[in-house]
């Protein structure tokens, strides 16, 4: 893969992302947009989200803390930039948790052409199987992939790419990237990353801009951003250690890493697999 | 007091905690969680606040940015959690300020039995005696807890513990943890914790996830927790200092030290008294 | 100017500043609030905001993640505001960038007054001629001021500070402060601030402050103010380059240095001149 091109396409591009997201992680996802060189717009209202998505380059939707205003403004903010081309990308935090979040997922895919569906493991489950294995935003524990499992997992995430007919992301221990039967899997990354909140929030917010800044290949950009987000999530830990800090400074730490990192260290640090 | 336990069981617990709070300080909410090994979960819709509490181990309700659809969430996400046993925890931020924080503290106080009320001095005194002394979300400074005035402050948390048969911790120069008539003194933390945004607010989140993981001793698990968090905002300020920084990373550090303090640097600095 | 003094009059004024801003950038506003000496309140419910006005010294509107429900909360808040004496600042983000944002600033505009307005280029420039050049809540990359453009944008400052009978406020590359004919030009402050999300946010909840702390010289409290930011955007800046960090420590330790920055260092960097 031409990872150098793709990570120069985006620290260049000043690409402008609507995020409709959670008061939660929403100043990280700001952040890491403007660290890897794109604009971040955060807005819900129904009154002006066709506007705001219509001058993005992205929309990214995040049902973290969803409700019932914001739930309208991702359905036609999400049809606005499916009319426009624009890359349309799906964060369903806690599908599972709730019958509001599964009936808000089932109205965001059916109405909606996502070019990106990513979350974790017990997220991605949920979509599959309507499961109700989800307990809380983060992964379930006995749904962590690992080797034992991971056969399941990658057979999940082909068929839900199938089934809505995009990308699917399964971040976690190992990063799972699938495009229909296109499959990367990515060994980069660390468990401290799971003790920082938002890091999925994160993740795609600038899977988000890495889309948009390479629209001719979308899956080369989805693995590029993810192992990137992993990568980050290494290099910051390193000096986590060495400075004796936690999972707060951590989360600053990685945001810094993906502004800082060079190409070089990229290079030498990537572990991936194409199946 | 058997502090070690008690940490020891939150940091194992994996415990998911139900947050209806604020959007100023959210974040770092989720990060305190995370930083003690407990998992955060914000969500405020009516259409899904009961679900959520029901798959959590505590309810924790802020009214920092209190509005009318998250104050009929609040009442409902409370009367399930009592429902179903569950940790359930107020922080009255602000009460006093205005009408609607009065009223709203009245109602959830009247239709749900909570297991910890915590505050500062002024939000406190304000449920004693309905007086108006606050003046904002932080102490008011006539108001602070120091030597002269400690007396008539255990008085007011021991009648509020009373009236609503439950702990109550006042966070201040002194922190002051009452059950009934039982009370514990802690004499750690630092003047500089005022300078910092949602330290109370990370008390109450921090203080559900210790009760939810101790729940056959609720009043040393408040104490332990109202202990862990003063140290860290002294050995925090400790790096601090040394580095030469301010407020805005004295946040990030003392969220770090919640993961870090070991339990010997715990035991070496704890300052307390039961009375 | 009498720089030490007015910085000294809001290290020691304890002032409270209401803001009803964004979702994105709060925290850091809260916290650059109790950095210089200040306390923030957030408040955005219609049912409390004229009791929360009324107990601060100063009101931030700040319309980044402006909704319906709180559009109209700032109407009644600045109408409070004016009615008390206090002092009422705008910070219109991202205006023409929507229809929304567009007509929420006429409404805001035309039923308060404003002591000052502050925002980037775009945004100003979006007052002065209805122009739809913003391209987000940033400024658009054909607007940034250099010394080729300068003249134009004092202009554009000074006409809408006469239209609004208000100081207005440009944060850019070169600072620009005007009151009615007088100008301050501030060519403090690095380009890397421009990668960290809400420094204009943070600006005017800091302004805020200055400016209720050093009622008599409103316009010598802005330019203060204004200089103390880009100032701590150097020094800061210098910090994150030593050590190797990127936007999101950055944005930690520019509000560290707001509290820490001494007169000297301040007076020492401090590069403006008055037309």
């Amino acid at each position: 893969m031409n990872f150098k091109t793709i990570i120069e396409n985006v620290r260049k591009s000043g690409i402008l992302v609507h995020n409709i997201t959670n008061y939660v992680t929403v100043n990280d996802c700001a952040n890491i947009l403007l660290a890897i060189g794109a604009q971040p717009i955060m807005s819900d209202d129904i009154l002006e989200v066709e506007e705001i998505t219509s001058i993005c380059g992205a929309l990214n939707i995040n049902i973290g803390t969803l409700n019932q205003n914001t739930i309208e403004s991702m359905l036609i903010a999400g049809k606005k930039s499916n009319q426009l081309g624009h890359i349309t990308c799906l964060d369903p935090v806690g599908v599972g948790a709730s019958e509001l979040r599964n009936k808000t997922v089932n109205r965001l895919l059916s109405e909606i052409s996502f070019d990106l569906i990513g979350g974790n493991i017990s997220e991605i489950k949920a979509l599959y199987d309507d499961s109700k294995s989800t307990s809380g935003v983060d992964a379930n524990e006995n749904d962590l992939i690992n080797s034992d499992n991971l056969e399941g997992a990658i057979h999940i995430a082909k068929e839900v790419s199938k089934r809505y007919d995009c990308i699917v992301v399964i971040t976690g221990a190992i990063d799972i990237v699938c495009k229909i039967d296109k499959c990367a899997l990515i060994y980069n990354g660390n468990k401290q990353m799971s003790r920082i909140t938002g890091t999925g929030c994160m993740s795609r917010a600038l899977i988000s801009a890495f889309l948009a800044s390479n629209k001719n290949d979308l899956f080369e950009a989805a693995v590029t951003s993810t192992a990137l987000m992993s990568i980050c999530g290494e290099t910051s830990y390193d000096i986590v250690k060495k400075l004796e800090l936690g999972n707060s400074s951590h989360r600053n730490i990685l945001i810094d890493e993906i502004q800082n990192l060079t190409f070089e260290e990229f290079e030498k640090r990537i572990k991936y697999e194409i199946r």
